[in-house]
């Protein structure tokens, strides 16, 4: 059965920046769209919902339609519903898997997920970027080199201010001497999340294979957890022997 | 130096239910600092604050000079006022330790500071609890036995809906045949949280000295890391060659 | 393309006593292999070893052409060759899947791969097993109840001496109060570990259908990293800018 | 009262080799003695323990004296006695922390422990090596910068063949590009494990205030868990309700 996976863009840049624009015509989603596309062919059906649509296109239907959402902002996380941010962090509860990408760092549901300020170290000064492999055999390191070397990229450095992931994946080196946790997974409740660094509204990195590859791979291994065994958000009082009969 | 601790109580079940008056006649935080001056003498000064105080004693000055938060809440947890339970949360990522006991599992601090819901399942019927040490030689065990038994505990039963621990020391069992994993460390930020969740309102629990060395080893675990190294919870421009003269 | 699963047995009890017989007589490693007949179909191939055969029916051949390897051993650990021993730690460090049941927790592969003793405290009394999942989400779990009844086993309880898991799966109880890490993932290398205890010589329990469902979720768990991203167990001289054209 | 340490050397470069004679005139041992002296003070009683003694100065009874031992070796890995290798295994099992230098990853004791092959990629090429803290508040990084930077080092870099850390410390950039996992905690048993890559034989590393400051910081850190809570090793028929009265 094919992964539903729901690609959020806010959708800002795209519209407003020419820099943007000349690098993602078909804006930034429209980039992840098509390496999805690419790598996982009929194995997922793909939505887009952004910023300007109501409830910012992430209504219960369509989040309760979704195995696996992908989330990119920037410059606009604070215009994000509340009430939105707490659906998504909900969904992922209940077995939604999670990409955060870049600057979707700061975003409200993955800082409502992870609980931390998820604050980082940052330049834009045309950085080489180095992202290495630190769990191969690791099903989102699939098909990808040890180093996969971007040859520009936006600075990001540590301290990131998350907790500690389930699974670190990918440290990332920059030119001028940083290193940063690229590629990290978390578990909560009964979803999946990974977040993943490299991609810059001003940078070609979607179109790296590599990277397209990477979110292809984590589409698919976020995915796998995507179905509610149980309900876990509430407080059953259990009388003795309730399990018996399971 | 002396650690400095505050022991919050929610202090409503202490003022208005018979049956905790009489087994907890100077309130829970009174058992609770008991217990703390016994296992740590001068090691530790203690103050005590409670949700009907203004700020519900939690002034910026008050965590400002804390060390390592203790917090008891059960039925008012929505009281709380949401900016206090910011601050404690952003206190904690800079450094503080904190110790959540029992029913705080549903409090406003945790809840942030985890992003999962923290449900578990719940049953009043005078289970016999007992407390398994899973990581012994950890500080947080020195001293007690490899199994504590509380002859009458609340049942708080499995699934516990928390991000996997970075550490989990006690892992308890119940008459009834539920497990719960009782004693979990998290890091958060440059803080550290102790969840410890034997302890109830109208049982003696706090009054085990086993449970009271526990809390009190906690309290010089988690404050071992009570001081800010530097500001994690900003995101800093770095110009290239920042570190240098660090 | 299928899995290929080998199901290893030290094929002792199976011999020569009379009660494994009564309750398996086509042997454990009979059971085994039916239960993942029935849950992954053509999903996987299935072979079988035993303790027995030359090199333990584990050559170099037969492990290259391996993706999962499962074990079972109790009287009989000293006997299996070390050569055959490290053999299986290298394979499971270039990729390969292994699933140790029950009483393989004192197993030379798995002693080796962990580091530590593996002990534990047990019990033969006919006491009741109940298995909580505490990763619900988790493929391993796919399809299992959120409690597994098992009316009589051998009880494995806590401290039970591991590395703390990469992702715990399972906690038991036991009805005599004791409490057991029972399901447990380690990565290791680029290969994948599921621990799993319930399973005993003289209790029906691999005919339990969560427990066989349980084994064959693993055996799809940790076949996903059966396959070796690089060579990660030598020390390359890797002169500046070797990984420039990855 | 005072940690108990020995510091573990190899001793062969030390004695045939110029170049680390040059930099290291009391050996590196003496180098990493005089560091911790000046960190710890009288909290530390500090030994020394050299592979050319009998039983390489690591007895029964030295180890049973010994709540934290250091180990840098490099050329003679080889040459250590496997019953000395496992006792320092169990030892470590049973309390005692272990810090493993640089070129050490490859040790006996280490690779035991770990059941990794602990392979890195090196070069000898005078990189700058970068150390970044990544778990700021962590007792091993009180007093340290967020990043230290050392002028020349050998490089090592990933993949390290290591099992997922129980704490990621440290994580170091190269100038050639490379990153590596430099501070890592692991628990095994009752002990605390401490790799720290930093320092080599022909590179004054270990007389960096910096340097010196996280291995003395470790050994207090390592030394905290330096004391048996109960036999973790065996494993005892436990009848049921053997726990009742601990």
């Amino acid at each position: 059965m094919a992964l539903r996976v729901t690609v959020w863009n806010e959708n800002v840049h795209d519209r407003e920046d020419p820099r943007t624009q000349a690098v993602y015509p078909n804006g930034l989603h429209g980039a992840i769209v098509e390496a999805l596309q690419k790598h996982l062919g009929d194995r997922a059906t793909i939505g887009v919902a952004t910023l300007e649509q109501p409830e910012h296109g992430l209504t219960e239907e369509v989040l309760a339609a979704t195995d696996v959402l992908t989330w990119w902002g920037h410059v606009a996380h604070e215009q994000v519903d509340d009430a939105v941010a707490e659906r998504v962090q909900r969904r992922v509860l209940s077995g939604m898997g999670l990409i955060v990408l870049h600057s979707g760092h700061l975003s409200k549901p993955l800082r409502r997920l992870l609980g931390t300020s998820c604050a980082l170290r940052w330049r834009e000064a045309d950085d080489r970027e180095v992202v290495w492999t630190v769990s191969p055999g690791h099903p989102i390191t699939a098909g990808v080199p040890q180093a996969v070397v971007i040859p520009r990229q936006e600075m990001y450095g540590e301290y990131f201010d998350i907790p500690q992931p389930d699974e670190l994946v990918f440290i990332s080196s920059f030119s001028g001497g940083e290193v940063f946790r690229s590629g990290c997974v978390f578990k909560r409740g009964q979803g999946r999340i990974f977040y993943f660094s490299p991609g810059h509204e001003t940078y070609p990195v979607y179109y790296d294979p590599h990277v397209g590859r990477i979110i292809a791979n984590a589409v698919e291994w976020v995915g796998a957890g995507a179905r509610a065994a149980f309900d876990t958000t509430t407080c059953p009082n259990s009388p003795t022997g309730w399990f018996e009969k399971l």
